[in-house]
């Protein structure tokens, strides 16, 4: 088994939500046989869209701090923040790239048009690497795009309801604009949007870098 | 605002649910007004019931690297480990002792014959902590007291429904032996118990832990 090291706090309530699916996909039936995890739940990491360059700088400490206490991997459980990938790499620990892992998985499910629930810093991730697979993603079209950030701070200052219905207003929107997958590419959209919302098949990258964890340390 | 330590681990789960409910407790409407945590999920630390000595030694260390990394205050939410509480205030950072937190809150209550639901180490540490504090504790009795550890390791190992009907019976076996107050002693007893399950008022270690720590970070 290998400790992973979690860089979190992007936000704060999408992280422990995150440590509690990679609890429940881990094969256990007594404490031991859980992962090691050390993390830093940061919520004060300088703003990933805003002050991008603040931002990289904090959290490639992170990654150096985390490695230097013995974390063998590393993950970090918000895309938007995976523009700053490279800073992690940097600390000489392997690092599940969330992006990657998700497109992969959409890729093996067979998405063709993918539809793309992110923040516009995590969204320009999933176009590239979607688009490097050879699918073609579909975004968020005009005040729409504005629509998803106020959803995703709502649910971080606790209007999980609101924000809800506006979630599975702008995932539908994408159906209706031809996706034939959707990814969950905000680790708090897991915290709004259920499978069961929509009719296209909804890959969950909070999910998908559980699972991938779990992999990789257990 | 204060960086919190969380020595965790004891077990993986209920550390999840600590981190939950210190984040349902915090005043905050945005990411930014959430406690910094760094938290050592630990599931291999030693057996605290079978190898103490071994266990206090590696949750000592736990707290000497917890501090190194900058935490300002330490916490752990596991009560039968609380018999190590030294080894961590050795580490020279305040430490948040759940004991003496939650009796203070069942003094103020009024509690005067208390039920503990606890493991035996955690059971000695109220026992003695009640008794200073002029009241009397009621404890299981006979073969309960196994019954209370397996329905503990039960839910350990995901067996929640089993467990959850054991320790009902338990709580409600103390209520006819003459308690007043309930305490949740062990941190995975709110993983089963609601507080409208047993008669009595129910005082859960885990949430005063997480209020007391939100009131010394945030």
């Amino acid at each position: 088994m290998k400790t992973l090291g979690v860089i979190g706090g992007m936000g704060p309530v999408a992280t422990v939500a995150f440590l509690e699916r990679l609890q429940a996909l881990t094969p256990a039936t007594r404490d031991e046989d859980h992962i090691r995890v050390l993390a830093d739940i940061h919520p004060r990491i300088p703003n990933r869209h805003t002050e991008p360059e603040a931002a990289g700088e904090e959290i490639g400490w992170i990654a150096v701090r985390l490695a230097a206490m013995g974390t063998e991997v590393l993950a970090m459980p918000c895309n938007t923040a995976h523009a700053h990938a490279d800073r992690i790499r940097a600390a000489g620990v392997p690092f599940i790239d969330m992006i990657a892992e998700t497109v992969k998985v959409v890729a093996d499910a067979g998405g063709r048009r993918v539809g793309v629930l992110a923040t516009p810093g995590g969204e320009a991730l999933y176009v590239a690497a979607l688009t490097a697979a050879g699918m073609t993603p579909v975004v968020l079209e005009g005040q729409d795009r504005a629509a998803f950030m106020s959803a995703i701070f709502g649910v971080k200052g606790g209007e999980a309801e609101r924000s809800r219905a506006e979630i599975i207003r702008l995932a539908r929107a994408l159906e209706t604009a031809g996706a034939d997958h959707l990814i969950g590419g905000c680790t708090e959209v897991p915290l709004l949007l259920k499978a069961e919302d929509v009719s296209a098949p909804l890959t969950d990258s909070a999910e998908v870098l559980a699972a991938a964890c779990v992999a990789a340390c257990a």
